[in-house]
Parts: structure tokens; sequence; C-alpha cells
């Protein structure tokens, strides 16, 4: 295998893997903020339909990340909104490239002998108003070293459990893992369910959905056809579940629920997601990993 | 040297501390209930005076800290405070003993080959009702293994920064070292400024204080009496700045500062802090160690 995926073949594919990332992160742009639009009921409705504050960035541009000695380059599209439904959702695009320092490049399949990596993806953390609409992440991505793999998932964290929605997101997600190869379903599923877990706790994070990472199946295309399956999943499911419960009224108490919930959402991110960590660790843009974070949190 | 310190000498000196460590808490309860009583001012003078909530804990009551394959016993004494001057405080007080598991153990001096500790102390972590009294922390502790040793400091997190806290605080800590030994006011306050800073925003957390750990001297008593010094140095100096501003009124601007600071404080718990990341991961009191999370925060 090359050292180096610097060819005709793996340049065309990191375009259209990067073109795919960003082409969602419009759409799923389009269909939250009509969503914003649609708001009939609850205290919130005469709020500003909420619409997204889009922040173009390059690494050049960064001066609040760790000094890791690593070479980075490339940047990304931060797109978040503030609104009446979405209390707070990040839907970030990037694509970096560049060379790990020594002491990261050991952590990385494939980077060990040179550090050269290439990566790009969209990551999604969406903070509900209401406590009754779930709180959702999904995020998929490619990487290229001397390797190359897709990796991502979503994952559905109710503060109000609800069989249905669970049921219905689980559904989705299984329809994409069973069109593409039988075992996906069963083993994302369980890797969600191990991944999404606090063991200081001894709680999940919330109902699952799916996971996964370094997925080389040996045929490229099976798996960006995967890996794009995984964001429409989610892009038909989710806004679903949130029609279903926006406009309903919810109580103090329910809301109170939700920001110390939110406390376990924002512990799980910063001790131990590991693209949270990975990303701050590395030096990644501290602003845009940290658009995850709940916009309000209690520790009672 | 001896593999364990159970011996007449070492079961004195861990009385001796874990006696210390629970006189000092019941110290800093009583002024800090003291302080409650005394506010006159502010939109929140006609709350009650806020009161310690006392938690004796023992570890095998415990059930939702991680399964580590560690042997530990013991417990301790969580005391919280939600109060009018105290939005929440804790004051934890824990004594506890027994065999890391393999995994652990390689992580603790002297503890490499059969993996026995003991170790005792008090951990403080305070967040305001005013934005104008600064938060704090505060943890002294002694640990025993084949080895053993000291740690602990005291550090100062204002939110609207004021030269005279700052100045009164390290003058009160720098007291406590210069009795000791002139190296350490320098040395003990340059960690507290290594400690103390998130790499990830490139800011510190607050305005230091001091930290020490691996404090063994060779004079047991000497170490002793600098360790009781530093929480004596913080029960002096930081009621003086408590009562120096908890009755001026504050702006929501300032309290939504606060909000967001608090941010920075509990992304520093949780990616960095030591003792919170090796208490969570050893299998410690998660009740207790999480105390020290502010109870209301944004990322907005």
């Amino acid at each position: 295998m090359e050292a180096v995926k610097n060819n005709d073949l793996w340049d065309n594919r990191k375009k259209q893997a990067a073109s795919w990332f960003k082409d969602l992160q419009t759409q799923i742009i389009a269909e939250f903020e009509a969503i914003e639009d649609e708001l009939s009921g609850t205290a919130k409705k005469d709020m500003e339909p909420g619409r997204f504050e889009m922040t173009p960035w390059t690494r050049a541009d960064l001066n609040n990340q760790a000094d890791t000695g690593s070479d980075l380059q490339g940047g990304g599209q931060m797109a978040v909104m503030r609104g009446r439904v979405f209390e707070k959702v990040g839907v970030n695009f990037s694509e970096v490239y560049g060379t790990f320092s020594d002491e990261f490049r050991s952590q990385i399949p494939g980077a060990e002998a040179d550090g050269l990596f290439w990566a790009a993806g969209i990551s999604l953390v969406a903070h509900m108003q209401s406590p009754l609409v779930p709180a959702v992440h999904m995020n998929t991505r490619m990487i290229v070293t001397s390797k190359s793999w897709f990796g991502g998932g979503a994952d559905l964290t109710p503060m109000v459990p609800d069989d249905a929605d669970t049921a219905d997101f689980h559904a989705a997600l299984k329809a994409n893992c069973d069109a593409h190869n039988p075992q996906y379903y069963q083993e994302h599923k369980a890797w969600a369910d191990r991944y999404f877990f606090l063991p200081h706790r001894n709680e999940p994070r919330g109902v699952g959905g799916t996971f996964f990472d370094y997925l080389d199946s040996g045929d490229w295309e099976a798996d960006f056809s995967y890996t794009r399956g995984t964001g429409l999943a989610f892009k038909d499911i989710y806004p679903q579940l949130v029609r279903r419960h926006m406009n309903d009224d919810w109580s103090a108490e329910q809301r109170e629920h939700q920001l110390i919930r939110r406390g376990r959402y924002a512990e799980f991110n910063l001790i131990y997601d590991r693209g949270t960590k990975f990303g701050l660790m590395s030096g990644g843009n501290t602003d845009a990993i940290l658009m995850s974070m709940p916009p309000e949190v209690k520790w009672p």
C-alpha cells in the first residue's frame, strides 16, 4: 500500500466525500430552518424563527487551539443556529490535512510512518428548547492516511423517553444498515451502546443508535454509500421526531430535568468522546469542536 | 523501604492527617454558614441562609461508580450547601484505602508492586451566587503507598477580576509557603499556573494560587505543617474576599458572564483535572467527585 494516497483515484474519492459532507450540511440546514418556521405552539412560538449563522474558518486563522507541533491545514464551515425549536444546534463541515506530530501519529492507523493525513466530515449536535424533543448527534467522516476508512453514526438522547421515537429512530438506521450488510445493524448498534455510555455513572448517554469506525470493507464505493445512507437516514427520521413533539407544552419540572440530563451530555463529551478529546488535544478548532456543548446546563 | 507503611509510626501519622482534614472541614463549614447568616444586601438577601447537608458514605454503599477491578474500602463525609451567598459549595472529606487493580497501580508512585494504598484529604469547590465573588478551589491530601506524600493547593477564579483580591489571596498563600521553605512560593505558584490552564482555549482557569504534589521532603512533620498551613491560609483569606463583595449588587450581564466562565471551569474539571479524572476512572465516589461541577452553566 502506498505511503500516501496522493493519486488521481484517491484525489477523486476525497473530492467526492468532502463534496457530499458539504452537500449534506446544506440539506440539513435547509430542513432545520424550515422546522423553525413551522413552530405553532409552546411559549417559544412568539420568538423569531432561528437562522443558521455560517462561520467559515481556515487553520491559518485559528489562535485559540492547543499548540501540538502538528502541521495542520485546511478549514471548514461552522454553522450554528440558536432558534425557537433548536435552542442550539451546530452542523459543522470540515476538511483538514497535514502532518501529525510524533506524539499523535502513533494514535492514527496508517499515520505511524510519516504522520500524513487527510480528513473530512460533518458533525452535528442539536440541543432542543423542548424537553419533549430528544437531543441528537450525527457525525460521518472519511479519513485517509496510508490507509483509508469511514466512521460515524447517529444517536438519540431523549430527555423524556418515548418508545415510539426510539423505535422509529432505530428503524431508520437499521434500514440503511440492512441495505448494505446484514451484520451492520447488530454490530453498529452494539458499538453505539458500548460507546455512548458513562462508566462513572453506570448509565447510557441516551437510547443509542449506530456507531462505526475504521470501516474499510475493501469496497470504497459501498462504504461511502453506507456512510451517505447514515446521514440520509438521520435527515429523514430526526425532523419527523422534532415535528411530532415541538408544539407540545412542557412543564418546568421537565425543563429542569432536561438541564440536568444535559450535564450528562457535557460529561460524556468532555471525558469520553474520542472526537472531542482527540480534536482538542491535536490542535483542532476549539470553537467548532465545543459547538456540541449544551447551551444551558445544571449540576444542582 | 517497607512495602506498606503498616506500623505504629505510620498508623499514627495517618490518624493525625485524617483527623486534621476532618477538623478543617468542620471549621470551614462553620465559617461558611456564618457568612450565609451575615448577608445583608443583594436580591438574594430574602432567601433563607444556607446550611450544609451532610452525607456520610462508605465504599460498600456505592453503586454508581465505574467497576475497575480495584478493591477499595473506607468512605467519607460529603458536605454540600446550596445557599444565598454560596450558590453551591462542596467541602468533602474522605479516607479510602485498599488495593488498586493492575491497570491503576502503575500510575501511583510506590504502588507498582502490590497496589496497596491509603489516602485521606479534604476537597472544596465553591461556586458563588454573586459574579463579584470569586469561585475558589482548595484541596489537601496525604497519600501512602510504599512511599508517602502530601499534595494540594488553593486557587482563585474571579469572574470579575479584582487586583486587590488576587494580591491578597496570593499573599496569604505566600506567607504559609515562606514560613516553611523559601522556594515553595515560587515553585508552587508556578505549578498552579501550569496546572490550572486550558490548552484548548489557551487560557488560564483563573488567577492561580498554589499547587503541589508528591511533597516528601524527608521531614514528615514539616510537610504536614505546610499542608495544614495551606488549608488555614485558605480559611483565613477566602472568607475575607467573600465578605468584601457579597453585599454588592451585580448586573444581568455580569451574571451571564459568570455562567459562561463557569463553562471553562467545567471543561477544566472534566478534561484535565487529575483528581477528577483519576477519581472517576479508578472507581471513586462519583457524587463526591462531581460535587465540584458548577450548579448552572452556559455554553451559549
